[in-house]
């Protein structure tokens, strides 16, 4: 169930790389990468946890509310993270060149249908 | 210098809270914020600090270039941050109603000319 999901938000997504459900302990319940030479792809969504983990403290201290969306652009790649439930989030990856907007959207709209199987 | 080019960042933003000049390693350039209740400013720009290594780690990680832009939505605030230069970048606090776009915007306007004024 999770594991289809998280593969057609990659798959719908043009240019997606890979997505990854997680909790912010750091341990995934579904992921799905497109082959990807050059970095250790399981590796990457443990550090997404510490980022999420980082910023979540950050929004804390500025008494910020729950943290909804985080994006960030680097010159290879668009990560777009998206919350789904008090204790897990999704992160997806694109190319740089992909459709960062469709990402979002697409996040957005799977974010309940997510949220609605965690709670099961 | 920079503190006019922070100020001006902020006010030009529809629903700017504030904005920094810091580098990666915590040490404020130049800040503007707006008398704000409830949050230590100071505070939460190290706190920017110390995501924006994680993020940077996570980059290099994924050999993803370096990374540009990075933006926080929370239920009561957007924050954008944008990389000047090697070992500075800029954040920028928005009421979550604010004009987050334009506040985008200004920091890529603004970018080249805080890049300029600090390898001078």
């Amino acid at each position: 169930m999770f594991n289809e999901i998280i593969r057609n938000i990659v798959d719908e997504a043009a240019g997606g790389v890979g997505a990854v459900l997680m909790g912010y302990d750091g341990i995934a319940i579904a992921q799905f990468f497109h082959p990807y030479e050059g970095a250790d792809l399981q590796m990457v969504a443990v550090e997404y946890a510490n980022i999420l983990k980082e910023i979540r403290k950050t929004a804390e201290i500025l008494e910020a509310g729950a943290v909804e969306e985080v994006c960030i652009k680097s010159q290879k790649f668009h990560v777009v993270i998206r919350s789904v439930h008090p204790d897990y989030f999704v992160a997806l990856t694109l190319q740089w060149d992909g459709n960062f907007g469709k990402g979002r959207y697409l996040l957005m709209r799977e974010a309940p249908r997510i949220r609605k199987a965690l709670e099961l």
